[in-house]
């Protein structure tokens, strides 16, 4: 069985990700989940291992500490990230896994496992629709609109470390679903991936 | 307008690599045509540029030693070839290249226009299945056979060279286009063939 790999989407705000990372899950429902750790409480009902990974907020940072975090975040004074061992289980299923986060964490998944990360910038068709799209909006002051897009331009400027750049056309969901269906379905067939299959060939009745 | 891109693929024989290629052309009817250059004579009714460049012996081992050829062939003893000018015409008009050719030449044509050139190796799903197919036609001799299998195992060592490796089963024709499909889309969305909309963004309202 092909191993799978990880395909982590970048974006800056207004790029629509969490839309087309929606729209993929449907396309691809065979996608695979992680389970992320947190050093938030378990809420009644949640089940260690199942919900989260609840673990003390020493344990979640020698782990960070010993590069075992792929990515995290800190949400309402808690953490929340992903383990390496835990997208490893899920690549050795034989399942892609997807990770939505921002820059910083997304180039550190790929130092953490270069030949198994995959990374994708996904963003507005040009800089113009995006202003549009953050002012269609409607609800945000004009500081927090150029503070987005000064930011937007910021996070660009590390795309060059991105595998991938897509552009998210407006209205077009579903078409840029499908330019990442075409990436991860092309990354499978890299000949890095393929090896086995050519050795067999090399090696057959010799 | 994004830049076309030359696709190579290359397969032993029994890939399936004719059909598949046909299959791809339905897919994406979009693709381009370049026309070869031949030293055959022109036959009734063929039109220089259109059918072929119709060129002396002398003037196609110029074009050779020039490195204007990508790739060539010798077929009864006329010389057949695609020009780099008229490839990179084809380009520039925003389309996409299939040229379907033999390893070596698939080699020259990535070493002659390395940024604009993908390579593909098609093959049957493993060795068994590339044999029974030989077999399967029932015309060749057992010599003939071995001496393909052989040859397929020879041109496999050169599949490092490769970008991709994609396996063709049997009957799933289709299934195989799609997935040069995917390899077709994924390549266009490379950082190094989106930079132009990233520096739009890096510029915008400095």
């Amino acid at each position: 069985m092909n191993k799978g790999l990880i395909f982590v989407i970048s974006g800056p705000a207004g790029s629509g990700k969490g839309t087309v990372v929606a729209a993929l899950r449907k396309l691809i429902p065979e996608l695979g989940f992680s389970v992320s750790a947190t050093t938030r409480a378990p809420r009644p009902g949640e089940v260690d291992g199942e919900n989260y990974f609840f673990v003390s907020r020493d344990s979640f940072e020698e782990l960070l500490r010993n590069d075992e975090v792929l990515e995290h975040t800190n949400y309402c004074g808690n953490m929340y990230g992903t383990l390496k061992c835990e997208a490893e289980r899920v690549l050795t299923e034989g399942r892609d896994l997807i990770l939505e986060i921002e820059v910083e964490g997304a180039l550190n998944v790929k130092r953490l496992m270069p030949d198994d990360t995959v990374t994708i910038m996904l963003i507005a068709p040009d800089p113009e629709e995006l202003e549009k799209r953050l002012r269609g909006r409607g609800t945000e002051s004009e500081e927090v609109i150029k503070s987005r897009l000064s930011r937007a331009s910021e996070e660009l400027k590390l795309a060059p470390q991105y595998d991938y750049v897509v552009t998210n056309e407006t209205g077009k969901t579903k078409e840029c679903a499908e330019k990442i269906r075409g990436i991860i379905a092309a990354e499978h067939q890299r000949y890095s991936r393929m090896r086995s299959v050519v050795e067999e060939y090399i090696a057959y009745k010799k």
